[in-house]
């Protein structure tokens, strides 16, 4: 703790000058472009990892990186991403898992979760995940389905993150990405779910998914 | 009421006679292929649209064909489907939305609402049909709004459907499809919506979903 | 699949014929006098039942048949009935349990409700049919105590119904009806609650109950 | 404050020497006969006004007397009720509400509850009250709605008392017994609801309701 | 039953004669002082205990004097509280809890809890006394952590207090003053939480929280 | 978002190479001291500001940065904060209210929420900060209501964690430090609220609060 205040002290001496014209100009508003919904593991800097300015990033951060769908009475990730989506109209969502999860490996080995009522109840929105491996992937190691639970979570949570009403209507306006990312922290590479392939892939490869104007339905039907 | 007790007396009378060896076998079980969602609104009637005999759907009714998505508390629609998916082992989920439908109807113009508190609460869960037509369909008139909503509502219903982790694992598995049906009462047509060309096609037109095995995922990057 | 799929195209051509006129009236609106509420079971086809046509029954299905009280977040089954009751202006209820319900087998016997989370969640609103039957048949055999149990469900789930607003008003003004039955499918037999005998007996003998007007309360006392 | 101290003071000093006995053996345990739920109003004192002693009544009180109907997630007063009807074993149970009770009036008229949005929430659970007050007295004068809606509630209380597990269990198995008072504070009357009059009357003309044992309803029909 | 029915005739004859002026005035309107929140437990008599009249003290009483913190769906708890320091104003609150209380007893020992559901939901709000217990008194006797849960659950109960909205604004104007209190049945002694000593003190030597106005935060900082 | 891309890429260049090491290390686990609980607003980046490494700081951001207090169903905030305490043992906890918050301003001008439902829900949480200002701040001008509000809300948010079972038991047991921040964008200054002084001082006055073990209470009393 006392590092921390000195890391200030020192942010305020040495950091906070080249930038102050940034905080400045900020402080009379944001407008990131990018809403970045990560797990509030330690291990994890999204500013540091893309190199973003203050201002830059919206940043919503949970144990797990986990979004409930819509329900009549939204909680704290609902209530920041309708931030981010209608009030300051951001243009990209990126849901970024990460190896080494302990939510997720929570999730699989409940044995791990004594003591911790809390952060069981939570991983009910995870439950999608944890069927999953138990039905499709049961043939693996405990470390291999980790590793797939970190990846088909990530999908999971997009899953949800489509139901809250203001990402399905901007979705269906056309002007709204969605991503998922899984980052792994001991080689700091980066993988994305490629739609057309089904497939993480490195960032490199990744294909943005198109953003179409809708095509209007009505007319065809009744 | 007292027609309907007669009905039931011709029935017996009638009509349970040649069945009555199927409702014997019946009596040992049941085993649906398919799960049926439609509204409750008296001019729907699902056995007789689609001509199947008891013991061929399985049927899930409720005002507006609607289905909450997953919460750590299920109500009847999660259970229901749940009950059908893993407990029956139902290979098509179908979600028949249906022209006219008055809770449609209410979601679009609140007024219609008043003294109905309970199903202004429900239609929370179809907030989102709501938003996409409010920033989306802005420019139709209110008839065509009602016709776009009761299309985009199905849409909407389907996403909420892909986050209950039962249909979830069944789809990564590739042996469960998901269906969008709207079904025009006066001339007895049904749509589909077709996935690849993004519009509700006359049924006869409508490609089936493929359902492929999953590509598993792990290998390629954490 | 398929073959429901050619059942509609066989509706279309052979059945819609003689109805169309009648689908055509009903595109204009609905005005059912019933409410049938019944489990989601492929078995049961309530139309079917009571020889009724499109537009006579306002239907809602879930497994069980089971209405949750009423709470200040309205679920589907408050929702569907406050649209009958209030919106419709039904003048009977009937919520008509049956033989072999797998929902009422997985209430008594938990074991069957393994890998089906979202079930036993929805059970929930059953325990008091649990708890009649442990405290009350615990000397019948498990056979026996299903068919207990599906009895009591009926009334069970017809209590929860009085607690709902727009049922116990209407009550109260005494032009609401609320029936109790179930339906046996081996033989096709209807049975009715009924309240004077406090007993199901077979819908012949069925008394209705009567429709009175209230008894003004206030000037009695306070 | 001060007043209550001293209160406490005389208590120990004078009213607790000639109890001393029975609090000793109070001590050891309590088995109470009776559960009376009432308003949390400071006019009302159950003790004085049915001139009990400690250990005679387990007492509920909270805003209005209102019982909510039993959800998968039991608040105080499901807990209290199941702690006094399964866990103390009571044989009977009071719902008694009282004249000039303020959470009836802000029912009735909402402008009451202004600056109040968890009383506003509370009365959720009365609002089966108020529209039968809405629906069938809208003839009478605002303070005779107000009598009416006091006595009405008692009986939309006592109705959501019986969704309670525990309750219905008991009063299938004929062993508890419900009543429904109104407490009369200028006067001290008490009136209690008699259910063959469907009225409520003085105390001395009240009827016991019976406690038969059930009649077990298996054999006659599925 | 009867007895108690004797009781309020007694108390109709004898006590109410004194008491009549006093009523009649009550039935203008109450305006305690003091919200008195205590166990449903019924060896306890609050107003005998302060030796108060009616009108002078607004109860709220449930199984192990239990204040859930706020939610967005305020239950009586929280409902009963706004009224007292909202509606009326009330100057003090105390949580009043009581040697040898059952509900504690089953927090502690959940094999106590079989067959009482709800109150085991219920007791939830009593988390974080039954972790202090764990990890705190670990060493005491189970009848020592019962002692100690009890005066634990009454600074978790204010902690909890203290999230009300109506309160927490109170508490910062500075005209409410919370108390924690423990009644010891046997010897009818009252402790009270003495914030400077952090322990509970012999109610004489109790020194009243000061109740200041706020100093205003504002102008120091941002 | 082409941008984010490149930075990752000149991440994994530049910056990761004399990271490798600690990465490396990180990923056989972490144990951050402290949870850094902050608004999702992008003009934050906690790890700037205290000049912290990866494997420092547990970080939990969401809109407003506001803690729901204990339920029986915890959300995100809930589960985070359990992780990062009773998991990983985290020694303080600091939450960071920021100028210009975005959150706090809407919770004070609900016409700034119109087309944000799902804000304007989880606000809820945060209702005792509004209510605060209402009641005692009602003489500032709206920008100081805001600046006030916005210190006021770390407080109250304060409370509501203290509510939480994990967090209350450690402040028992004296190994735990809850802290109230805020920080001024367009300065970098920090304050930090004051237990002794009630008031928020810089950063460099600030004492901490000290962590003393409990003092048992259990042998003064009952
Ligand atoms: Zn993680
Ligand atoms: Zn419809
Ligand atoms: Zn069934
Ligand atoms: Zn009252
Ligand atoms: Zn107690
Ligand atoms: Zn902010």
């Amino acid at each position: 703790m006392q590092k921390l205040i000195q890391g200030i002290h020192q942010f305020q001496e040495e950091t906070f000058r080249p930038l102050q014209g940034l905080f400045e100009s900020l402080a009379r508003g944001q407008s990131p472009e990018t809403l970045f919904i990560t797990c509030s593991d330690s291990r994890i800097d999204p500013n540091l990892l893309t190199k973003s300015q203050p201002g830059d990033l919206f940043i919503l951060r949970n144990a797990g990186n986990i979004i409930p769908p819509h329900t009549g009475q939204a909680g704290g990730e609902a209530a920041t991403i309708e931030f981010a989506v209608t009030g300051l109209g951001v243009k990209d969502i990126i849901i970024c898992g990460h190896s080494h999860c302990g939510a997720v490996k929570g999730l699989l080995d409940p044995s791990k979760l004594e003591g911790l009522p809390a952060v069981a109840q939570w991983l009910s929105h995870a439950e999608a995940t944890k069927r999953i491996i138990e039905e499709n992937y049961a043939d693996l190691s405990p470390e291999d389905q980790v590793r797939a639970a970190i990846e088909e979570n990530v999908l999971v949570q997009l899953e949800n993150l489509r139901t809250l009403p203001c990402v399905k209507s901007r979705l269906v306006k056309g002007d709204l990405r969605l991503h998922g990312w899984v980052y792994k922290i001991e080689t700091a590479e980066v993988f994305a779910y490629d739609r057309i392939d089904g497939q993480f892939v490195p960032l490199e490869q990744y294909r943005f998914p198109a953003s179409d104007p809708i095509r209007r339905r009505v007319a065809a039907t009744i």
